[in-house]
């Protein structure tokens, strides 16, 4: 049968190390345990501590390591599957939710969402902020902004502490067409890195939906994943099941 | 009505900066301008070069900036919407596929991919390589693979020309009953780094792909998207337009 070859490229050193790092911490180390410190590694390599840390930056994109101040580099579990959007033609805070509120205020939302919203410039929305627990780890943090044509029988006399709740009750009452995701790269800022226990620029995956309601969105959430721990998965045939690290898994042979 | 704290949150000084720049950026320079060099620009700003460097880096990773060998470091255009997996129940290489093949071998894949594929160790797989250009420029590589076992009715005579496009559309005989998909991020191998025009261990978002037949997976992809460039779109109600940086709409008012 014919083959035609892929490719063949040359790797630079530290990607070398690293597939040779991580074959390590797959045989020789368990999930937790700390590294030893970047002046025995490199020792032990025989690489520079440079090109030491450069595979071990890679290491921490991939989710294969954890920086933890304090503590140092340890071992990380294998990243959590977070089902986005599993059903369809579904309002935050129905039935099986995995959101839970943290706060609620009415606030001008960011100019890129007043646009996707299509409200005033200088008008007041919604905006929900929920998290997402897995494990015992926060995984997400949520901003969801609701303007208020879009909810026109809230009660005025609203509290605090009823506040969020009756936004996402008066969604409910409306007749959700659709939504549309985006998914991209993004760094936490200082209010989504403490939700998430990070520290700001921390990488994370942006999840940006929209909600239709005749022909027009009527609400939209900027959800921030954590990049180092989170798988997303989409499809209603469960979540993946990939138990290894992805970036080995695209190596072409 | 009434309102909660969201958050107050102390942010650190290169994330100040780099709002700063963000703004700067938007009303001094053009999409695809050279900013001057980091000496200047720290000047400029009052900061030590490892402020600026940081800030830098996350407006990079947010996509608002790109660093090119050889040119300096330039204002990004937006990111492009890149639909993934729009209509569900299509086999790749199937109508309007955005997708086009340039190698396939028969290899034994990454054992990662084997236990999703449910094939024996040493067993080769058809592997097909096939990138996405959008607007001339290379956004996404891909592995495609195919184990024998779905395909059984592929000839024996294949030439190298032949083998991808056989092995396609022996798929697209095949009755399939869904798809799903998972999204993290990875940094790129050098054959992808390749295919992205990127150097390796830049950013990608990873998008693995299980395709079902009869209850069993019948093929597997892992495609590799550019993570400074895509924003990857799901659900049917067309592309996000959101003309806009994502991060700074997650700031929290």
């Amino acid at each position: 049968m014919g083959t035609t070859q892929l490719e063949s490229v040359q790797e630079p050193k530290y990607w070398h190390l690293k597939t040779v790092l991580n074959d390590a911490l797959d045989s020789e180390f368990e999930v937790g345990e700390i590294l030893p410190n970047e002046r025995d590694l490199a020792a032990r390599f025989g690489v520079a501590r440079a090109t030491l840390r450069q595979a071990l930056e890679q290491l921490e994109l991939e989710g294969r390591l954890q920086r933890r101040r304090g503590v140092g580099t340890t071992v990380a579990p294998p990243r959590m599957g977070v089902a986005v959007g599993p059903t369809t033609g579904t309002w935050p805070g129905a039935g099986r939710d995995a959101w839970s509120t943290v706060g609620c205020a009415e606030a001008v939302a960011p100019a890129a969402i007043g646009a996707l919203l299509g409200t005033a410039a200088e008008e007041a929305v919604h905006t929900i902020r929920r998290e997402r627990v897995m494990r015992g780890q926060p995984v997400a943090t949520e901003l969801l902004y609701v303007p208020p044509a879009s909810v026109p029988g809230l009660s005025e006399l609203l509290t605090p502490a009823s506040h969020a709740a009756a936004v996402l009750r008066e969604l409910h009452h409306l007749h959700l067409e659709g939504e549309d995701r985006a998914v991209e790269l993004g760094s936490a800022g200082a209010a989504d890195a403490k939700q998430l226990d990070r520290l700001p620029g921390a990488p994370v995956l942006v999840v940006t939906t929209r909600y239709f309601v005749a022909g027009a969105v009527a609400a939209a959430s900027v959800a921030t994943y954590r990049a180092d721990t989170c798988r997303l998965t989409f499809g209603d045939s469960g979540a993946l099941e990939v138990t290894h690290h992805q970036p080995e898994a695209r190596q072409a042979s």
